[in-house]
């Protein structure tokens, strides 16, 4: 019986130049981290559903691929990379050095709606610092950001914003319950625009004069961070201390990581983030010619992140408290790679072999074997065919040069080698000399 | 509500220093692939039940992680990285070209009663060309396997069979609706031993003298295999065509292998590898100095593969038939580095960075960003903390130098470097010279 060969909806292949160019990406995140003295960690696919889970997160629960397996089990598929971090150091508590640095890289699932940009499984590339509340470790992680996106020639700016300020402000404004529905409101800024975020405020119970007061925290945003933070002081005069406090901290956490290297900084209070989740600073990384594609790196503190999962005696030596980290979007920053046509991530061409009909395999692959030491990618042809289907293969392959092996080179001694770009051929008296050239020219 | 972070049985974590070598060692096989001129792709983990479970598979359908989600879909999480290649050859047959050489790499998942050195969730790496019945593909699998070995230093030799000989030798014994019983009692070799093998065999309804016939061909074990084809070809006189031609077949292959440089070649036709699946070649490929970890590396030719997909545009063009591939045992080779105390896959030593407690994490950073630059992987110790404390962290974390940044060498301007190997310490004038020491000793 034949079966259709499709793909779930929201689920989807790549095709090999798009999975090389995400292999490629990859890579330079993980030198980017390694350089930072990071450490990668793996954690498996499917995790106990309770794991998962956690009390309040009913809209997480939703998304949840879940089910019993064979063993009665009721199990999930990690919906992403951070619930599975904290439950992974308070397993491997006692291997562990706190603080501890490292980065993990793989495919989460949520079964949400599927819309363009939006699949239910998706790579994460996250970056994180558990067990230290020190400003040193929120700065890294913008560093890195701001490091890695510069890294792959992708202009960007960093917003940076605070739970600690916002919370404490809109402490001064109204209620401790309101925090998380006005937090609400504000998370939607990108969606329904200042206007709408005004009109739920209000209706949420704030005053004309409330929802004035909040905006001039939101607006202030200027390009240059210190001032941005000297107006955000003037308003915390006399307001309150941890909202000073946090202030003061966003300015060590800044000026550590642009002395660090990061590079365009700016604040922006109305970034959020998310609910119930962040405890500190926030961030969000934009292509600046590409802002519609929205966040392409975000993050920041969240210093309960264990609480969960944490038992008496860790808890009583409180190393794992303090956590920053962050994740790159894999799949948006490869679609501004595209849009920027970039050829940072292309794949390297490869030697094309085209063999003369009556020219040994034996002798193709030792030549090739030889070609490889010497550090060429080449590409045999295995089928006997004509040199102009060979030819034909190697151009849509998208190779740069073709080795021709054809019978009187074999006989004569010499290699032809064709450059596909410029159409030069010539005749070459060594494979290293071969491999010099096409070194040469990758 | 305390959760406790256990993970599902067969599933697991991986500590970063088992993490960072498997990392480091899926990228040597990445560097081999490429150098053939292989491309990655990817599938998704989630696939349409229908679309992993073949017809006659119980035995894999009932290993199958499958559930309905919440579309009420049957879907199962793939077990093997060849039915997913099945199906994405033919769902994108127009846009590739064959023949198509690729590789994958990615987790599957066994519902199999979990043991030691086999878990329920592990990671494949596959190497496949699509679209090619020549023996230069089937040479390519063979050579890709042993550089990829020789590469990360695993003595090994490749023990190879073929389908099509022993299904056309046991023909010649017995009726061909015996082959599978008979290929089923050949695949126990490793489990039952010869014995063993001899008495199923008997079961089966072998007389003496035809399990003694058999066991010429199996017996045939010479370390010099173009003596061990000829010996087979002494076998095949006068017995079937379809024998003769296996055997000079194997001959074509193995000669282009050695050729392009595969290593260790021997002929065992005990070799079967399962059952159905395959139609030509198979190899196993075993580490010498550890042959009780089994195979560590094998595949063969499977030219039925998309069968189950492929739609009459397709077969009528037959463009996508004739497949050979392979896979690395990926936890089985880590656990022969393991053994062998290899130190290839080592996490390379991180500079340490130890600061007094009066100086600033921003004078910190962009020292550390600079020796970045330069080309070290810096960890900074993001808290404050007594030398004493911060000496012991970079000890535990396997650093091999620390640089100190104390009051004194701030305000003398200078840099004391630590090798933690030798206990030498000594005062630098440059972050450029610390990295130069630093790089030469990695």
């Amino acid at each position: 019986m034949k079966v259709e060969p499709k793909t779930l909806a929201g689920f989807t292949d790549l095709l090999p130049w798009e999975a090389s160019k995400k292999e490629k990406l990859l890579l330079i995140f993980r030198d980017v981290f390694k350089s930072f003295g990071f450490v990668p960690i793996e954690t498996p696919h499917l995790e106990y559903l309770d794991i998962l889970v956690g009390d309040k997160e009913e809209e997480i629960n939703k998304q949840i691929y879940s089910f019993k397996d064979k063993g009665e089990r009721l199990v999930g598929l990690r919906f992403d990379l951070t619930v599975p971090l904290s439950r992974y150091v308070v397993a491997h508590y006692a291997e562990l050095s706190f603080p501890f640095k490292r980065y993990a890289i793989g495919n989460v699932f949520r079964g949400e709606k599927p819309q363009k940009g939006r699949l239910r499984e998706f790579t994460q590339c996250d970056f994180d610092i558990i067990g230290s509340f020190s400003p040193s470790a929120d700065a890294e992680i913008l560093e890195i950001a701001s490091k890695a996106l510069t890294k792959i020639g992708i202009a960007h700016k960093i917003k940076v914003s605070s739970r600690e300020v916002m919370n404490s402000y809109i402490n001064t404004i109204q209620g401790e319950d309101k925090i998380e529905v006005i937090l609400r409101a504000l998370d939607k800024f990108d969606k329904i625009g200042e206007e709408g975020v005004k009109k739920e405020l209000k209706k949420i119970g704030l005053s004309e004069s409330e929802v004035k007061e909040l905006f001039v925290l939101i607006s202030i945003k200027d390009s240059n961070w210190r001032n941005a933070l000297e107006q955000a002081e003037e308003l915390a005069k006399g307001r309150s201390q941890v909202f000073t406090a946090g202030i003061k901290r966003l300015y060590d956490i800044l000026e550590i990581a642009e002395s660090g290297g990061a590079k365009n900084l700016s604040i922006d209070f109305s970034i959020v983030r998310g609910l119930g989740y962040y405890t500190g600073f926030v961030f969000e990384a934009l292509a600046v010619d590409y802002p519609d594609i929205g966040s392409i790196c975000g993050g920041g503190r969240y210093d309960n992140l264990t609480d969960r999962f944490s038992t008496g005696k860790i808890e009583k030596e409180g190393k794992i408290k303090g956590a920053v980290g962050a994740a790159f979007g894999v799949d948006r920053i490869l679609s501004v790679l595209k849009e920027q046509e970039s050829q940072l991530l292309d794949s390297l061409p490869s030697l094309f072999m085209v063999l003369g009909e009556e020219v040994s395999f034996t002798l193709a692959h030792s030549v090739a074997a030889r070609a490889r030491e010497l550090g060429a990618a080449v590409y045999i042809y295995p089928e006997r065919a004509s040199f102009k289907k060979q030819f034909k293969f190697a151009d849509k392959a998208g190779a740069r040069f073709v080795l021709i092996l054809g019978e009187e080179e074999v006989s004569a001694g010499f290699y032809t080698l064709k450059d596909l770009k410029t159409g030069e051929q010539k005749k070459v008296g060594s494979i290293e000399e071969v491999v010099n050239i096409y070194r040469k020219n990758l």
